[in-house]
């Protein structure tokens, strides 16, 4: 492999020849050997891209950088946000936990390209662009990540995890309204209960999801703060007036989403509450779809000897020994998500809590950890519905079955005969193997006529619709 | 010990005689030993009280239940809240999931003292007023238990957390505001950075606490809503019409917080979202108390072989061998009521996952789980404050000496004479053990005029006010 | 209430008159007003009161200690442990990091008794014992703290976490070979799968348990590694010559466990890692256990629209509501236990990760989970076994229908006609709701005879005995 | 793109044709758009591969697999493990929990290659060797699975985790021997305490990882028992005598390393816990080496106004706007990867308690955590020693001057003047700003020569060498 030489304040490093990135880049290549390469979610380096762009246009706006550097600047940062240089980016997560290597991968990139754009060969002349003083110009690594990091993940949610959780949440309301008619036996404990429909099982799990929509949506407004402004520790050294506002406002322009300064630039580079708000609200919604897909797949179990109350799609031969098995595949590959999920919040708060004075240093594992857990839980929900939800069907045979054969209707009795009396009822029942009717009859405690008007299963799911 | 005979519907029990509960509390406590006895939260029990008194006068207005029975019932259940019975909810946590022990619990307790009320003997003659048929009334352990809960975290919230959080913020933003004119060094990765000042650094403890709170208080609406009137499954089984909508007033009005009833019962019974939506903003909290405590032990670390910028009172011997020494004790306090709420975290959402069906039967560890952060976290803010933080005072001498030693002022020369030669100046510095002035005049970069005017601490932190 | 004044290095504290603690205990009751008085487990005091005695004697041997107080100490030692003096020790979890406070808590208490003992009375006269200068002789809070809660987490590990994991394991293995010829359809991703035995099913269980104990059994070497004679930082300070081992010897003897100093002091007191790997241990245990609750309630479900292939005993009314309803209330106080112990995990685990040069200060917090842990788990192993396990039986009639209903028979022709063949098989028989045998025969793949012969369910579940 | 058409038992599937994967691969790319593709690690595959090949042996041995089907299978294992095939294993993580699809992924593999080694083309003529009924004989997904997961682990665990731990733990060995002597002050509560050597200090870090080491191997045993020979639900159905002794001792022939069967197939195949007990252990090194890396980054802190006593590597520029910052970069990978580990605990346990019957379906999450885990830590270790531990030195001239100023030399008069007099020293020279030795001659308690004798540090430190 050719090289060329790169320098930084430390002196010359070797970097291979057709590479954009610099000395610092290629320090951190060699000096974190952990995990596979290029592990630095590239939402991140997009993220760098718009405010790199960002700081250019406010940088030359108020007179601090000439315009055909801010031009050749945004001309590079598109070229990256286009997807052109993905692989210019070889970082892993685990690194300096300030994504100073990243900082400087992103800058170092720019800096080469633009000497590219400008005519010239990379590593020879004086760089068109310095990294440090044009690209960087009015920025820290403290502030640029962060802000990089908050850019990726607001996108990641609004364009995958919402909008993810909202398809399956829509069909779930969809069966719900075709189902609620649909008189089926409950279950509490996992034992047999007074009815309900199916439509108001599922209702349940639609108001799951608009609760965990909601907590999410709450949690946006913080991670819609930038810290980029505050530069090292919070004070904005090195940036010109009216900077901090300026560029959050070219970052909602560029993005198309409505990113702001952050009010409190020590909190916004010190601590990174605003990620581990984001993923409570993740994990509060991993937590409504464990239960959701579990409820599914226990009343699609069977084909037999399951209870077989719902149909879902078979997707794919379910056994590489058992011939025409089918599994509930999606419900697996969703509560494997929130298993995921649940544990990504414990290390985005293990991360959080541990930050020192005017830094936290775990911002590339949080970052990670939180886009990770968004595109899952966003993608899972459409996998989920797609390959699942849309085609839950009612086994009506079934499910008018198991409700006739209830002894927990036995419940609608209390208010006519008393709890204990109808008890009696039901315990007789169970132990004989007989029908509620015929044991209240035989008890004395009501008439078959009586029975028949009382013990109707369809009135016994009506007073809330 | 005396015993009487009461019974349920699986027949007789054993009681001991001066105890108000009755045959299924007693089931309780003989099949559930695990752990110390009466772990059940007390709050709970309260929340049962205000909802059994709101239940009777429902069901009184709805025509169901007779005045003198509504007022035995209210009677006391307004004696449980003065605290007179509280030795007689023995059960533990550790019962059955859906906190029906603890129901029963209180429903024995209600009726039995209704009986002496009415100026009977509990035991003799038949019960005065019936545990299950009307002190249950219109209700059942499913919908009751959450209700319960959901009261007692409410106003364990409103009442001790927030109060307790808002009193810490309060004394940090007053620190705050007095420390805004003391410059220090700044650190970023524990190491010298550029200067800001101690209220700037408390001011992102203030943020945190503020976004804290805000992300507790997004969470209330959701825990103000109540299940009560959805009965067994959800439906409202049992329950005369407009019961959920009027019992949730009156517990509004007995309470006097702004209870709802939840819109969909269905899932207000099979999943407690709300708690895990509310523990998770515990949880952030307890991330920003983490690191705000340990700035406060690192700045106070000392007294002579630490950083030493602040002092902070000193309470208390601190080793029983090592005299003189005084310990920062409130912060490991803090920090350690923050691993709790880290851990019960988990707790209440691995609860939270795990419904089934119609019902979650991880209630009670999920109540209590969030019962005790909530109050730890109230707690300890208090005794933060006002051991600690009201104490804090900068230590001016070292502060002094620590900022104008660093070599990161520096920083100021970048936007002057570029990154490269500042860096050259500061590395130059720390080789030779001498000062920045002295080496960039050395160097020839600047003259000692220059210097001066360029590098005044106290210009480094005042972009942001 | 009546006072007398106690003092400490600080001053005079005023001490309520009937209380045997001193000037220390009082400040921490008054500094530290967090959850419940009197948190701090009395395990932990107990541990205490082996490791003061073991000192005295240690101290007495090696010349630094005259026989009168030793034997005083002793003598105080022994009534605590007798749970004479349980109302004296009000303090709480949420301390100092070190238990400094439970230490002279307990210093407090032993010389305040002994100045009864030898017939005076306390807060007259010189104290007979001192509390810093004899009951803490060669000791410091940073040595005694997690000696005493290593005494205490071994303790309560063999004496109530695995005799009660033993005693559900063997009752399992009981109930394994009980039914070993019960042959049943098996279940995979909760859907019909070939047929095993219940006994085989519960020998999984059998063998989770046993895994979970070995693991448990491999943490005790760690955990019996005691702290004491490290003193302050762990170079043993202040203590006599061969103090370490022998102190150690004295707490084996006077424990009867097989305690023994810990080769290296330094991790002993800044790292509690023995408390990290022991509780991830009773994690495991957590793990195994919700899996066979789980599985318990699934096949006990119904009574009519579930599973129903067990029974388990009907130990009290399972509903307030539902007459007759019974439910797997100890599956489910077993699993809310494993939930407390899976965020108990992640508590003990964030105290373990943060200490800070020659100490971790989260000891309180960690050692009051891992006694948590250990306890509830040995209690609720135990009340799952005597009120559930030991009462399973197998519901035959359902088994045995849901067996010869299933389609995963099919899965015995893999070896004689190929995995294809039965695949259609199968699939035919589920879309027409026919038998195997019917479509074996239509589709011409087998005779009957063959049929008969090749799909023997008690022949699909022996090969592995 | 162009196609072939494949097939399996739900019917035809378009599948690209330059891909050696078959109808179920391709089924399971299409159903299962979660997260980034092939996310499935690789050295699952590689267990496949092992395993696979151990069978073929097994089979062609017990006689139910010709030999030329045996070598082909093998050769084609063979090639895999050569990491020839890396990208025809396109699967990720979350498909159906049982990882059916990525043993078919591999069957489908193994069978068309062995089709071309064969000489054929694949898609024309029947295939040589059959997915199911060749590659899959006497196997199921359900022992495969987590046969391969274990495999995979486990080599991970002793080819690059304990290696990695080693490599630090010796480095830390080195240094705490050559600073044996380097007296320095010791530091509780993050405050003053008595003096220890550096090596005393480092020697702690050593006894954690050995105990980390020793709790990893405890878990090697369960880990190195495989469930294949229980096929769909434990029994072994469809295997020939011996078969699951004799492949598990082909694994341990072709990986070297001591494979065994599982005793308890039903345990093997529905529960995890060997990697809940295996990722337990590197939970806790990764508590154990948080800890170490925190301290590490305190004693390096400053340059010139943190702690500053020892010096660590410069690697590379530190921040991007401070000139001539050098930070802990290498602590703060590390402790983000330990973040990292910490949540992957909590997925793993997730994931372990919720098995389900016969089978656990969080298999390729589980498995995918541990992995990373084990990477993560022995890639950061190493990365830690050669770039950090390897260059710490003892920065002598702050370690004395610390030293020498420290209060809490105080300690060694304890016994001879006593713990009040002594802290009355300390106090009066804390608060006066002057040395222990004036104020001890000033209060009268020593003489000038008694306090010479009496206060060394470096007698301090020598009672456990």
């Amino acid at each position: 492999m050719s090289y060329r030489i790169e320098k930084d304040t430390m002196g010359e490093v070797k970097v291979p020849a057709d590479k954009l990135w610099g000395a610092q880049t290629e320090r951190s290549r060699n000096n974190f050997k952990i995990g596979p390469a290029a592990s630095m979610p590239l939402e991140i380096v997009y993220g760098f891209a718009y405010l790199k762009k960002a700081a250019a246009y406010t940088n030359c706006e108020l007179g601090v950088l000439p315009v055909e550097k801010r031009d050749l600047i945004a001309k590079v940062c598109d070229e990256i946000l286009e997807g052109k240089h993905d692989d210019q980016f070889p970082l892993v997560i685990w690194q300096t936990g300030s994504g100073t290597q990243s900082n400087m991968n992103v800058n170092e990139v720019v800096a080469n390209r633009a000497h590219q754009l400008a005519g010239k060969v990379i590593g020879e002349g004086e760089k068109t662009i310095q990294p440090n003083d044009d690209v960087n110009k009015s920025q820290s690594s403290n502030d640029t990540f962060p802000t990089g990091m908050h850019i990726a993940a607001y996108k990641k949610i609004v364009e995958v995890t919402i909008p993810g959780v909202k398809q399956l949440r829509n069909t779930l309301k969809k069966k719900s309204d075709a189902f609620k008619n649909v008189v089926k036996i409950g279950r509490t404990h996992l034992m047999d209960a007074t009815p309900l429909t199916l439509g108001q099982e599922l209702s349940g799990y639609v108001a799951q999801l608009d609760y965990g929509l909601k907590a999410l949506e709450n949690t946006l407004a913080h991670l819609s703060e930038l810290a980029l402004g505050g530069t090292a520790v919070g004070t904005g050294l090195n940036t010109p007036k009216g900077y901090s506002k300026r560029v959050a406002e070219y970052i909602a322009e560029f993005t198309g989403l409505p990113f702001v300064t952050a009010p409190n630039k020590f909190e916004a580079l010190a601590a990174h509450d605003a990620l581990v708000e984001t993923h409570g609200a993740l994990k509060q919604l991993a937590v409504s779809l464990n239960k959701i897909a579990n409820d599914i797949r226990l009343m699609a179990s069977g084909p037999r000897s399951g209870i077989g109350e719902i149909i879902i799609p078979a997707n794919e031969p379910g056994s590489s020994i058992m011939p025409g098995k089918v599994n509930p595949t999606q419900c697996e590959a969703l509560t494997m998500v929130c298993a995921q999920v649940m544990g990504n919040d414990v290390t985005v708060s293990v991360g959080g809590l541990q930050g020192h004075y005017e830094l936290n240093v775990f911002k590339p594992v949080m970052a990670a950890n939180v886009l990770q857990s968004a595109e899952l839980i966003g993608n899972a929900c459409v996998s989920f519905d797609e390959n699942c939800a849309v085609g839950i069907e009612p086994n009506h045979d079934v499910i008018t079955k198991l409700l006739n054969n209830s002894l927990m209707l036995v419940t609608a009795l209390n208010t006519k005969i008393g709890y204990y009396k109808a008890a009696e009822i039901a315990n007789t029942a169970h132990k004989n193997g007989t029908t509620l009717k015929e044991e209240a009859i035989n008890l004395g405690y009501v008439t078959a006529e009586e029975y028949d008007e009382w013990v109707k299963p369809e009135d016994m799911v009506g007073s809330l619709k």
